[in-house]
């Protein structure tokens, strides 16, 4: 409905082929005519493309209908690894999946953003090396590397551009530093964008238009709308965290600006509030850690923080008619406290059209969304229709 | 990137075989065979399908190659037309065009949308069978009827979904109305999602991320991303008109709530302030008059309706990362007044690498950018892929 289709001319038609297979249920090449409309001739090529390639792979005789029982084929996920990296501001996660996203090891460790790319990417490359020798796997079976990070990213060029939490890593060439050491295609985004698309990868596949919140050290969004991540001209989508709180308290913002969302309601902010008000708490996790031990001042600081945040929200509902709003990061591992502020007003401030059918819910993938979606945001870029046809010699 | 791409048999590729034909140019069956990489048997049978439809005519003879020289084809927009009608809260604009939106005849006139659906939509079909016959066509030839309403809109069942400035309408049976007397398929939308169709398809195709801004009786957006609208769950994205104006005055919004933006900035908002300070104005038309007569005191409120709108843009462009913004509706056409008012506070108050490469403009289709949406999505509902498929026996 949306202006002219796009022309691209299909040389063959294995990529296309091939993300139906991806679902790892083995097929015939009649099944495979059949369900795609295409000569038995045509499917045999392919899948021998496929073979060669060893994406596909030989799954035993299907039940003979007479004659010799045709041989089934399916998708082997293990041909080749991903590696992916969810780097935080005082943290980093890394798994090594397979090219369905399982995990084969996984690890994490405190990391110090603020010593600058060159160290901090060594000593992520040191530690996937390790993984990957731990899930008993090669370097050369490396197919992609997933990283997101705490910044805005040119998804395009994989930098971060003036990351306001990450001094010293403005257009850092992450993608290059990364590749030097592990030979493979290494793909980079924000942080709440690779959340979102493990999110929705892992507990929605079936909702197209989510969001989802990070509230952490920062706060940011990740939009899917009609089933895809939308990051905008530049890649930078989703930043809620410098949108102005209606009627809120003029702060100062590190972005210069005052009465953003990330100076009033994030980790940082919460704490310094409490501090203030005779609580001392010097980051987000001390204050999780007041509201776990029943602090009546932090839970009423973090619901209040829910409300702030909500009241931003309410805009991105309007503007966006979500059918999902997922809340993560490590505010949110507070408990109910955070989501209950948030849902208090974006129930009451948007419009009953847009929140009839609205639900506001916890991440579910505790803690683990980021390095879901860098492993799929990896493993897309290997699977994709494209990078299939891009197989044939 | 986003997750896994949907797998859809292809029995045919006529569907996507047309696209390509859309931009008129004509070409000869070997010339297609050679952009879509198919056997000329097959194409051969897509043109015998086409020619039959009528959406493809022959084109006389390309210079021969030796031999018999080759026919050529070419997209035979005239085949069908389509009805594009642009309902506002005080007009109606209406235009008959052909399968590539251009008009054949075009008319407007006023319109009391408050008198409900029964004798508007009446009125809507007279009009639509006079303009027909004037244009020289018959109702037989009309392929669909695209339909833009100053309201949310369920874009899949057509019904307008509680609109607050159309008294009497809440989920009228505007297709089934209007089916009955035209006797052809209605699609019916918010009318800024088919303005936001309309400037883009005529002013920006090359552009992916495109914000249109109504600004009129009410205040609405069309979200265009990676270059198609977004409509959101429930169709009704793009309601910037009652996010909270941040640090606005608490007015009572129709809506039920108070400081929304189409509270406090709208046509008949400013014209109201301006009737409390002494200027009598009633309506948005009467401030575009006081503006043109250059009534200092109304130029002073459009340049602050448009810093009010420009504050809640600017979490708009934290959220989307558009690279236009365009400016349409009655009050756009003051002049430069309210731009000015929405470039100061968007450019102060977004982070720099989303407004660097970001343009402002007014809309260019002089308040036909609505009847040109309407004529896209109509056409593209009888020429999309899919429905050209669905043309094979």
């Amino acid at each position: 409905m949306d202006g002219l289709t796009k022309f691209a001319p299909r040389p063959t038609g294995v990529g296309e082929m091939f993300q139906l297979l991806r679902d790892g249920k083995p097929r015939t090449r009649a099944e495979l005519a059949q369900i795609t409309g295409q000569a038995r001739s045509t499917i045999a090529v392919r899948v021998d493309v496929l073979l060669a390639s060893g994406l596909l792979a030989p799954a035993g005789e299907a039940t003979s209908t007479g004659g010799r029982p045709p041989a089934t084929f399916v998708f082997n996920a293990d041909a080749r690894i991903v590696l992916a990296i969810d780097l935080g501001a005082t943290h980093v996660r890394l798994a090594v999946t397979d090219l369905a996203s399982t995990v084969l090891a996984e690890q994490q460790e405190p990391a110090a953003i603020a010593d600058g790319p060159g160290p901090v990417l060594d000593r992520l490359a040191d530690l996937a090396l390790d993984l990957i020798a731990a899930a008993g796997r090669q370097v050369t079976d490396l197919a992609a590397v997933g990283v997101g990070l705490p910044s805005p990213v040119d998804h395009t060029t994989g930098r971060p551009v003036s990351p306001p939490i990450m001094p010293g890593w403005h257009n850092a060439d992450v993608p290059g530093h990364l590749r030097r050491r592990l030979h493979a295609p290494v793909l980079v985004d924000n942080d709440v964008n690779i959340m979102a698309l493990g999110e929705r990868q892992t507990e929605y596949p079936e909702i197209d238009h989510l969001l989802f919140v990070k509230v952490a050290t920062g706060i940011g969004a990740g939009v899917i709308s009609d089933g895809a991540l939308r990051r905008g001209a530049q890649g930078v989508g989703g930043d809620i965290g410098h949108i102005a709180v209606p009627h809120g308290p003029q702060v100062l913002c590190h972005c210069g600006n005052t009465g953003c969302l990330e100076a009033v309601a994030s980790g940082g902010a919460i704490a310094a509030e409490l501090t203030r008000a005779g609580v001392p708490a010097e980051t987000g996790a001390d204050v999780v850690a007041l509201v776990r031990a029943g602090n009546t001042a932090a839970i009423r600081a973090v619901r209040e923080a829910g409300r702030t945040i909500g009241s931003v929200l309410a805009g991105s509902v309007s503007l966006l008619n979500p059918s999902v709003i997922v809340v993560g990061g490590n505010l949110a591992s507070a408990g109910e406290d955070i989501l209950a502020g948030i849902r208090e007003v974006v129930y009451q401030r948007s419009l009953p059209v847009a929140t009839q059918h609205l639900r506001i819910v916890a991440s579910r993938s505790k803690g683990r969304a980021g390095i879901y979606g860098a492993s799929v945001m990896a493993a897309e870029s290997v699977l994709s229709p494209a990078a299939i046809e891009a197989l044939i010699p």
